[in-house]
C-alpha cells in the first residue's frame, strides 16, 4: 500500500505508535493543572514538549501555545488580530488560494465587523505576487490590520515567498500571519528567521495524534483568549490540555528534525517520476512545476481524464490519492485554487494530489509511476471529458 | 495507589486502552474528509461513534457535534447564542457557582459586547435557587439572551435542579445553556428529557482520550462556526476531526452506560465513609451533604487543617486528591465557588476534593479512611491555621 495523502492527514508515525504503546500503560494520567505529583508530572511533560518543539521550529518556548490544530490556530489567530484591531484599521490582504478555513474566518469579519479583504495577485505558477503585494501596501498603507498569506499551498505544493513578505510587511508595519500547515514537518521552517508575526501547526499533519496542534505568535500578549478557560497555556487557550496529543507532537517533530536530510531525495525522487511520466505522456501537466514545490507533492492531470477516475482506479493499485485538498475532495469541478490559477476546467479536472513524506522514495515513485502509466494509457481510451 | 482526582481528569479507561493499543497497528489513518476508501473509513466511523454516543446521552446524532473538549465547547455555545442575540437581549443569568471558563468567557461579552450578567442566588449548600431565577426572570423579561447554569459543580459534586431550570426557561422562552460536563459519564443525563437547550461534554473527564469532547444542541442550526474551517462537523466545526479521540469517547461513554448500574454502590460506599469520618471527627465538614451529589465526590474539610498539607501527607499513602478545582488547585484561598456558597475560611482553605469514578467502591473507600483518619490525627496536634 502506498498511502499518498499526507498533505491531507499523516498515519501516525511509527516512532509515535511505539511511544503511544508503551504511554498507554502508564499510569502517567491527570489534569495537568492539578498540583499532585502525576498532575505536575503531565505538566512537566508538556513543558518539556514545548522546549523540544520550539526548538524544531525555532521559536521560543513562549511563543508557542498548544491547541486543537490549524483550523482553531487560523480561528484564534484571526480574532487576537481583528476583534481587537484599532478602528482605522479594517483592511486585510489576502491570497486566492489560501486553505478554505481562512476565507471561510475572513467572510466572518467581512460581513459581522467591516472588515474589506483585498486579494493579492498570484502568477500562472499559483506564487503571489510580490509587486502586487507592495501596491495593496501603497494603496491602503495605515489602514492594513492584517497580512494573511499561506507558506505552502496545500493543493499544490507551490511555496510561496513568505518569507520575502514577511520583509515587506516589517516594512509597512503590518502584522502578517502565516499559515504554515503544510510547511511545518515537510520542509525547512524556522518562525525566527522568517519574520512572521503568527504561524500554526496541525499535528495530524505530521504523524502526530489528532486533534493536537500549536499557534506561534512573536508577541504572545497580542494573543487573545478565544477558547476561553482557565490559567491553561497562560490564559491564552483554555480547556485541559490535550497532553497525549502534545507529548505525540514532540515526538513526531523530533523524527522530523533527525529525518529531515531525507526531503532532498524525496525531492529528487519526485522529480524524475513528474518527468519520466511527461515524457511517457506528453499531455500531462504537473501543477506549479516551474516553481519551488514541497518535495513530496505533485499535483497531476491528464487533460480530459477525470481525477477522480485515476483516484479510483489508483485504489485498485493499493494507492490513496485525493483530488484535491482533502477538505473539499468530494467537489468534481475545478477547484479555487487552480481557478486563481487561471488553469482550465480540462486540466482542472483531472488533477490528482500526490502527497508522499521523507519516510518515502524511489521505491514508492516507481510503483507510482507504473500504476499510473497503466492507468492513463487504459482511461486515455475513453476519456472522460 | 488511589487516582481520587476524576472531577480533574479521569485516566484512559481499561477498555479505551485495550482498544487503542490494537487501533495503533492499524493502517486506518486518513483524514475524514477524503473521498479515498481510507477517509471514509475513518469517516464512517466517525459517524457511528456519533450515533453510539447520542444514544447513550439520549440526544439525536445530529445534535450532537464533536470538538476539543468543555471548553472549547462553552465558548463555541455562547458564541453562537451572544454574538448572533437580537439587539434587544442583552442580559445574561448566570451562578457565582460556575466553572472559571463561564466567568472568563461572559467578561468577553460584558466587556466587548455590552451585554449585562445577573446572578441567581444559591443556598447554603451551594444549589441555585428557583426562586431567584424566576424573579430574574421577570425582571427582565425579553431581554434575557441567555440563561447558563451548570448541571453539577465541579468542587462540590452538587447536583443542580436544572431540569427545572429548563422547564422555566421554556416558560420564559429563554434558552438555557446547562454546562453538564461534570455530569455526563458520572451520573444520569439524558439531552432529550432534560429540556435543556446546550449541553457540553469533556471527554477527559470520562476516560476518553484528551482533546475530545462535544457540543449537543437542541436547534442544531442555531450554533454558528466559532472555529472556522470547511465543512466538517456541517460546517458548524472547523478542523480536520479528531477521529482517533472520537473513537475513545465512544468507546469510554459505551462503558459508562453498561456500568452506571455501579453508581449506586458508589454512592453508598461514599456516604460510610463520609458518616465514619464525621463520627471518628465530629469537626469534618462534607460541603454539600444535605442535597443531592455526584455518586463519587466528597469535598471535606477538617477547620484548621489545610487542605494542601492533607494533599501531601495523602500522597505519601499514595492516593491522590485536589484541594479544589484542579484548575484552581494551586491557589491557597478559599475558592470562589465556596466563597459564594458563604463557608468561612477555617472550612475553605481546609478541603480537599475526593472524586472516584464507577469503578470504584468500598474498598477505596476504606483505604481512605484509613489514611485520613491517621493524617487527620497527625495534623490535628499541629493546626496550620
Amino acid at each position: 500500500m502506498i498511502y499518498a495523502d499526507y498533505n491531507g492527514s499523516a498515519p501516525l508515525l511509527p516512532v509515535v505508535r511505539e511511544y503511544l504503546k508503551k504511554r498507554i500503560d502508564t499510569e502517567i494520567y491527570a489534569n495537568p493543572n492539578a498540583i499532585h505529583s502525576i498532575g505536575q508530572k503531565v505538566f512537566q511533560g508538556i513543558e518539556k514538549c514545548r522546549e523540544v518543539i520550539a526548538e524544531v521550529v525555532e521559536c521560543y518556548p513562549d511563543q508557542l501555545y498548544f491547541n486543537s490544530g490549524s483550523s482553531e490556530g487560523v480561528s484564534h489567530i484571526l480574532f487576537s488580530v481583528l476583534e481587537y484591531a484599532p478602528k482605522n484599521k479594517n483592511i486585510v490582504i489576502t491570497s486566492p488560494i489560501e486553505h478554505a478555513v481562512i476565507p471561510k474566518a475572513l467572510k466572518f469579519y467581512q460581513e459581522r465587523r467591516g472588515f474589506k479583504l483585498e486579494m493579492v495577485d498570484i502568477d500562472d505558477n499559483g506564487v503571489v505576487l510580490m509587486n502586487s503585494l507592495e501596491k495593496l501596501f501603497q494603496k491602503h498603507g495605515e489602514t492594513i490590520a492584517l497580512v494573511t498569506i499561506m507558506a505552502v499551498n496545500n493543493e499544490t505544493g507551490v511555496i510561496q515567498p513568505y518569507e520575502q513578505i514577511a520583509k515587506l510587511c516589517q516594512q509597512y508595519r503590518v502584522e502578517f500571519f502565516c499559515d504554515t500547515t503544510q510547511l511545518i514537518g515537510k520542509g525547512d521552517f524556522s518562525f525566527r528567521s522568517s519574520g512572521v508575526d503568527y504561524a500554526v501547526c496541525s499535528g495530524h499533519k505530521v504523524g502526530a495524534l489528532t486533534g493536537t496542534g500549536f499557534v506561534m505568535a512573536k508577541e504572545p500578549t497580542k494573543l487573545k483568549s478565544h477558547v476561553f478557560g482557565s490559567t491553561q497555556e497562560k490564559g491564552l487557550r483554555g480547556g485541559t490540555q490535550h497532553y497525549i496529543g502534545v507529548e505525540t507532537l514532540a515526538i513526531a517533530l523530533s523524527d522530523f528534525q533527525t529525518h529531515k536530510s531525507k526531503l532532498k531525495n524525496l525531492s529528487e525522487a519526485r522529480l524524475k517520476f513528474e518527468a519520466k511520466m511527461k515524457k511517457t505522456f506528453p499531455e500531462v501537466v504537473v501543477v506549479g512545476d516551474k516553481v519551488p514545490r514541497l518535495a513530496g507533492t505533485s499535483l497531476m492531470s491528464y487533460p480530459g481524464i477525470h481525477g477522480q477516475a485515476v483516484q479510483i482506479e489508483l485504489e485498485s493499485h493499493d494507492i490513496f490519492v485525493t483530488t484535491s485538498a482533502a477538505c473539499s475532495d468530494n467537489q468534481p469541478e475545478t477547484s479555487a485554487v487552480l481557478k486563481a490559477m487561471a488553469i482550465n476546467d480540462d486540466v482542472g479536472r483531472g488533477v490528482i494530489r500526490i502527497s508522499l513524506s521523507y519516510s518515502h522514495g524511489d521505491k514508492d515513485y516507481l510503483q507510482l509511476e507504473d500504476a499510473l502509466t497503466s492507468i492513463y494509457t487504459k482511461l486515455k481510451k475513453i476519456k472522460s471529458f
